[in-house]
């Protein structure tokens, strides 16, 4: 890199954190939060290598949107509106002024998209692949958030979104897949690299009381729910044709069905939430999914039991041979 | 590694966040800070690599407390009482259970001593070397901290322990240097591999009013005091002939003066705490230093100007070329 850490965070960090004052311009060993008394702070930490979360090859600037929602998806699921994040550049030679240029540009667009700031963090060189590591802050009533052990039996299972768009815009870019609309593939690989983090619903969920339960789904829906059902002690069960897919992935998946459903489920980096609620919530979640402009999906019921559960549209269960569902 | 990332949060990771509340046994997607009325969290975040920051062949149990006591010293810089971190792992091939066994037990006994907890964080695969990032967080009365750009001129220029051992111990690492006292070579790679984060110092600083600027010495005297310079508009004298030096170092450099300075006011990775203080405080940081058991050697005085000099017992001026000091 042709500038000093010195001049990089001078010319390109430091105007990221000019809004938030207790930031200090970035010229201090810390920064301060000071929230408001009747609120707590929301801390999530996600790191993302080149190579493993998104590709070198990726823009810059989706790279940066992409650390930065999949922080933000997190605050999400706990029903926290973000206003801050450290961020740590750990960079290489394949890591230029340009680069570097565009990725904080593109946070500087996404922190007005999402009301937050740039508040601290680290650049170092390394000789391993670009990792970024971003702790994200965000700000709900005090001790109040959405968790993963609260879910009840006789509740409905919802989920945000489509599922399994990123996992095939990943294929498509790995060229695992091929698909001729152009159109389709653009938007498949789009949902790949820049989530779409559900931050309104995650706080409205939280604040209308309409969820106690919910999580992100980044390591894909099955595993997710799985977490939620071991914290809850409970099961899940879902149904295949409640699972919501997007036009471009059903088109892309309809001569491989079986794949198309394992993609959905398993197929993980989708950054939709997935709750529970009592079925009652059933007027008020349409409402909301109006109000957001979001579709939200019910795709299942808690049901007393272990595990998750999917049942298929001949009648039989899908059932993942491994633990973690890490393979189907 | 033969236990999946879920197994490995529940048996190592997650008994280091037992004895905080709000981090719920790392079950969420996010930790909550609920910090008193009266008080803001301070934040800051550094990451280490493994062949940049410490070496792969170091104690498990040091490199965790390396990466945990960086962070405690920049909380100590800013003067707060640190409660808690999160902590993301990137780890490879290298890194079986044993390692994870030894780093987590080392963070527990860290932990205990320096009255803080795990709350949250990230475990992921790199094709790269291991890179741990913590994110630290203390407490400070509210919008209260020690900062970097608020030294007067008139004032002294503080500094705890001695300089130069931790860069004097990589270099015994790497055999640049060599020594035939064993305790002095177990004593000076102690301080490269275990810094000694100054953290009461830090909040009796604070508290007490003694200071209102101070750093942590990682990047080296010079190039630190360079940051305090920049922010303050002032400038910094120093004397060689106070700089503190262990009888250790002073010893392995008895042959090479002109290194040992070098290497003592811009070896960096000291994790000192340099401060500035109106005169009339001497007394003050006298019964600190007694209190706390603690060097506290008076080393210069802030000037009017620009930059940071070394008066040389020769009364010539060391002056380093490069900006930002990072070569000799």
């Amino acid at each position: 890199m042709e500038k000093s850490e010195f001049d990089l965070i001078k010319s390109y960090f430091a105007p990221l954190a000019s809004g938030y004052e207790e930031a200090f311009d970035l010229l201090n060993d810390a920064a301060l939060i000071s929230e408001k008394p009747q609120a707590s702070t929301v801390v999530t930490m996600d790191t993302l290598i080149a190579g493993v979360h998104f590709l070198m090859s990726d823009p810059a600037g989706d790279i940066a949107r992409k650390c930065l929602r999949v922080n933000l998806s997190d605050l999400a699921a706990m029903g926290a509106a973000a206003f801050g994040y450290s961020l740590s550049m750990a960079y290489n030679s394949q890591i230029d002024v340009g680069w570097v240029k565009e990725f904080t540009t593109a946070l500087g667009e996404d922190q007005q998209r999402f009301s937050c700031h740039l508040i601290g963090g680290d650049t170092v060189v390394t000789p391993g692949p670009l990792t970024i590591t971003i702790t994200c802050f965000g700000s709900v009533a005090r001790h109040q958030c959405l968790k993963r052990n609260t879910a009840e039996v006789g509740e409905d299972v919802w989920v945000s979104g489509d599922l399994g768009d990123s996992a095939a815009g990943l294929k498509l870019l790995n060229k695992e897949l091929d698909v001729s609309d152009a159109e389709a593939r653009a938007q498949l690989i789009h949902r790949y690299r820049v989530p779409e983090p559900r931050c309104d619903l995650g706080i409205e969920l939280l604040q209308n009381a309409i969820s106690r339960t919910a999580m992100d789904v980044s390591d894909g829906l099955l595993a997710d729910l799985g977490h939620i059902a071991r914290a809850s002690n409970i099961a899940v069960e879902l149904y295949e044709d409640k699972i919501p897919r997007s036009a471009a992935f059903s088109a892309l998946m309809s001569s491989s069905p079986d794949l198309g459903l394992a993609l959905a489920v398993t197929g993980g980096d989708d950054y939709e939430i997935v709750f529970t609620s009592d079925p009652a919530q059933e007027q008020a979640i349409q409402e909301l999914s109006r109000k957001l402009s979001l579709k939200l999906s019910k795709i299942g019921k808690v049901v007393s039991g272990h595990g998750v559960r999917l049942i298929c549209r001949n009648g039989k269960t899908f059932l993942p041979t491994k633990a973690g569902w890490t393979h189907f």
